[in-house]
């Protein structure tokens, strides 16, 4: 048998390839493998039903030196909520499978389940089911979140058309200047467990990296707006990564400013005592889960006062992929990282 | 702080735990935590929908060196689709998230959505969405399940009545001595392994353990009957386990017949094999997939001459608990095992 290792096709190589062998059987499936969140039709012919799963796994998403389990039952609800936001949708109700050892206690479980029932009140949001299973190991937690959105105001990642306003909530780089400190902290830590963590005056972007929201209070600022995104999609792998989704899945290329770019001050000071670009760090970060989105110019003209909303590019016909224009007028392509767990 | 080990709760004392907290935001959500799957209102009155999860875990779930990963795909959507089986249900769309380490190639990831895919094509069921990540060792699955059912034919676990009959699709016991077949001859390959493994002629039971098929076939069978059953629940803990949630649930006893119990012959003669009593096996074999169900006198008339179909008990509000009457004529009360993975 041949072997592919999975780290020559890379996460959204395998997802296409892996995708490749589904097929369709319901006619309620309007969405499948593809975007934020599948779409259903519901039997009622104005409302849509969403559906998002996630995963995340000790060691790899997340680490409990210094992710309070609070935290963690918080994040993995509000990470799926950010998914049915993507498609402009709200959350109705999810499911949380846990995978865990015996090295957590019920307490620790009732810590996780806090958090989760944090999120789900934040959200508005029923936690309806799940399972709870041993693992050998680490700690596994995968959520699934049902939601809805009415006909007419679904969004993919597919409608973005030529001189589209290119938007985003909220800044970004901040959950990576967060899990940068953090790193840095344990490692001190770690060393010399003697020393304090020095974090004072960072809660603004530990804050980001450890209790990130999804930004469902935009989605029902855009219905009061009355406007509906041409595309839309959730910053969980970093713009980079999210803008050349949106360019690949409506055909279309891109451009985005250097200097438009929303970098909180305390994001851009750490960038720096990191010896990290603050571009590179809002570009590639990640985990921000601000929302990026399209907009047809007149819509813009509704939104562009919004202290939550930043304008940072536009979308082309005329110069397929992603592009930034950088501060000193140049443009380079812009590369995708997608993840690296491999 | 507190330390409580998860052994000294038990699954469905964790499980009673954990939900105390869980509190309700949507008025479409009609039931969540509690039977096989989570129930939701559509906005057309005469529609719900249901959701399922589960986590199938390496080393504790599954063992790659006898189960083929074909046979582990169909099997992760089989056995959610019987929860929703399980709720009188049709599956409609799936979400699958993997958690897989380098250990795996693309190839053998492509096995596993053979197997995914083959059961989406068995029951009718698209894969609509899910993650892909990645884990220090072991493989993860983690699949959610969307169905719906007519608001008048949902079966919940707890509307059994007195006197109803108790009957059960299938067979039982046959999955749990497949399993301990292939876990005799795990051992036996691993102590001499130029030796053949003796599993021919056991194909039935090592089928039933490795390629479980869920009853979406007797849902339709109801349908078309024009039968509801009073109360339903798959059976993936074991017939004791299972009879226990319908009786607690339903605030009413059950008295079960030894002699009625649906054995396969090859699953009887392999529990003598084995130094088994095939009742045991029966009673706490768990994974046989199968549905148990109540249904009012009357209805079990249009029923009853159904192959696939067998009476094997009666509801009673006179005896509380769950009861086995045994074939000399005693009474014992049924204990439920649940899973001891911790």
């Amino acid at each position: 048998m041949n072997r592919t290792e999975i780290s020559q096709l890379g996460e959204f190589g395998l997802i296409d390839r892996l995708a490749a062998g589904v097929k369709k059987y319901q006619p309620t499936t309007q969405k499948g493998i593809g975007d934020d969140a599948a779409v259903m039709a519901s039997s009622a012919a104005n409302e849509l039903y969403l559906l998002s799963a996630d995963m995340l796994v000790e060691g790899v998403h997340f680490d409990l030196t210094y992710c309070p389990l609070q935290h963690l039952g918080y994040k993995a609800i509000a990470v799926n909520v950010s998914d049915i936001a993507a498609m402009n949708g709200i959350p109705r109700q999810a499911t949380l499978s846990i995978g865990i050892s015996n090295r957590f206690s019920v307490e620790a479980l009732e810590a996780l389940y806090e958090g989760v029932n944090l999120a789900c009140k934040q959200y508005n949001l029923d936690l309806v089911g799940g399972d709870t299973c041993s693992t050998k190991g680490g700690l596994v937690l995968s959520v699934s979140v049902l939601g809805s959105v009415a006909a007419d105001k679904v969004t993919y990642r597919s409608g973005a058309a030529d001189n589209d306003i290119v938007c985003v909530t909220g800044d970004l780089g901040g959950a990576y200047l967060g899990l940068q400190l953090l790193e840095r902290e344990k490692k001190v830590f770690l060393d010399h467990p003697d020393m304090q963590p020095e974090l004072a005056g960072k809660d603004y972007i530990i804050g980001r990296q450890l209790k990130p929201e999804a930004r469902t209070d935009w989605v029902y600022e855009l219905l009061e707006l009355g406007v509906v995104p041409t595309a839309m999609i959730d910053v969980s792998d970093g713009l980079a990564s999210e803008i050349m989704h949106l360019c690949k899945n409506s055909g279309i290329g891109a451009v985005l400013f250097e200097d438009k770019l929303p970098i909180h001050e305390m994001t851009y000071q750490t960038a720096l005592d990191f010896q990290i670009s603050p571009t590179t760090a809002a570009l590639n970060g990640g985990e921000d889960y601000e929302l990026l989105f399209t907009v047809k110019q007149a819509d813009y003209k509704k939104i562009e006062k919004h202290a939550q909303i930043t304008a940072i590019g536009y979308m082309t016909r005329s110069q397929p992929g992603a592009w930034l224009h950088t501060r000193n007028d140049q443009r380079f392509p812009i590369q995708a990282q997608g993840w690296v767990h491999f």
